[in-house]
């Protein structure tokens, strides 16, 4: 199988959301050409630099939902990093045609495109809600059965299911990411978040959904870039999936205190109790990632540190 | 979790199908109503009784891609059979669209139906081809990771997230059977059908695909319709995934040879090599069935006697 080919164009789907931003630049540091494609959904514009400034980097305003708006990107295109997706799990519990169509129909418009036009390497942001309630951890990635608790993580699966039959099917080669929770200042969803939000809006309360015990591995934007650059530079294929994550986890209520703390330590936590956020949460979560390791890169900050570097982002930027 | 609820009417997609026509039999056998959605497109009328006749059978000529064709079926009923699916996993590589739109759209769009109508119960029609190419034999329910080989595959993979999804996110009861090679009289696919329609075009020759050594179990429609039931009235939810299979598995060289002998002996076998019959095919398979025994089932007819009735059947036909 082919080794990354940056001496061809790069497509990045999703572009300019929080962690396909930092990839971008990390494309673009190691000379490629590079051309997102975003709705700007949840992307923002300002994530990306000015591609009037870049000439490497040009920016496609299309919604993979309808493949005809973002084909012809993929003409001469050596590989297709594909993140775009909805970002925000709870909402696809509510609008259920919401994670199939950005989700799972999108990923076969962009499986399809790339296939038209030879793209001979396709990687998939997939994530560890794939593994549902899993009993073994940590969760390595030949973990069994995959039962997902959340349309969005049914999404994830459906991804990876059609990046490895186009891969055995069109000989293309296909990696796979299976995230941890990734954070870092541009996001706009997850728990740190969240609960910023909520003492902007009441600065005296913080509600906890759950109990707090919920315990997950956090892992930093730019390490979670950095591990996709290796894996897609040093792995074999024709289809690889990687656990990307730390390897301790942080409690939800470790990072209730953190917040709470960096935001003036006013605030009282309360929990609305219960072992689960929220419906689809999975409220344990630690994946073996001796896979990625292997290929030589570790994390950088462990889930802690990254908690305390996102939530100390977030605190500066707010005052 | 309830058990299977006879008293409301019963929906089965697909129900005019080789498999699920026997199962609508041995519902209407238990005093149900059944009603049967499907497009005729590989069902066929004549594999049902009449509905003119049989006053607990009703039948809804729609397609699972247009929800709004078929969602007044689902109003009351107490459970949803889901087998409605393209039969054909080769056309699946040749039009990358059809198993997405029949399978994984489809599913989407029986569950979304089901969820509207507070329909309890979903069972899907899941095939082993889930776990592609397996390093564990007999493979178990457990086995991972999954990476399907053929878009048909990737389709009953993504619809099985689904079914955990939604049982998990709106409390319905989930339970999907992962198929061996389903064989019987009425299947319009499949090794046995293909080797008659081939002898009936050219007597002499009979043109098997790969070395022969493909190796898979089989199993007789009947015994499949009798497993699905006992997993339904028995297994335990929210989400249950049961193999379905037997103990033994058959060479299709050795499927050939009785296809031959049965039709004359006349025929010359020659094989094309190789050891997978064509793109996305599955050469070895043998599933772990402690599972769906466990709760009382066993299978009536080995594979190589599933196998034998099934070629019988095909040649008395014939002649």
């Amino acid at each position: 199988m082919t080794a990354l080919d940056l001496g061809r164009p790069v497509v990045v789907t999703g572009g300019a959301g929080a962690i396909g931003a930092i990839l971008v630049r990390a494309l673009l540091d190691r000379g490629a050409t590079v051309r997102v494609v975003d709705n700007f959904s949840s992307g923002r514009r300002e994530h990306l630099p000015d591609p009037e400034v870049v000439p490497h980097l040009s920016v496609v305003d299309a919604d993979i939902r309808t493949r005809s708006t973002f084909e012809s990107a993929m003409a001469g295109a050596g590989s297709v990093w594909h993140l775009a997706a909805n970002p925000d799990i709870r909402r696809g519990t509510e609008e259920p045609n919401l994670d199939l169509e950005h989700g799972t129909i999108g990923t076969a418009n962009v499986l399809e495109a790339a296939r038209r036009s030879d793209v001979p390497h396709v990687l998939f942001s997939s994530s560890s809600v794939v593994y549902g309630f899993p009993t073994q951890f940590p969760t390595p990635e030949s973990y069994g059965p995959l039962m997902p608790q959340s349309l969005y993580g049914a999404s994830k699966l459906a991804s990876e299911g059609l990046v490895s039959a186009y891969a055995h099917c069109y000989g293309m080669r296909g990696t796979i990411f299976r995230f941890a929770n990734i954070i870092g200042p541009a996001m706009t969803h997850g728990v740190i978040f969240d609960f910023f939000r909520k003492l902007e809006r009441a600065p005296d309360r913080l509600e906890v959904l759950g109990d707090g015990r919920q315990s997950k591995s956090y892992l930093t934007t730019e390490d979670c870039v950095a591990a996709m650059l290796v894996a897609a530079e040093r792995g074999a294929g024709p289809v690889e999936a990687y656990n990307l994550g730390t390897r301790d986890r942080t409690s939800v209520r470790e990072i209730a205190e953190r917040v709470v703390a960096a935001t003036g330590g006013r605030a009282t936590i309360e929990y609305t109790g219960g072992d689960r956020g929220w419906t689809g949460d999975i409220p344990q979560q630690l994946l073996a990632i001796d896979r990625i390791t292997a290929l030589g890169w570790t994390p950088r900050w462990t889930s802690t540190e990254a908690v305390d570097r996102t939530v100390r982002a977030l605190a500066d930027r707010r005052s």
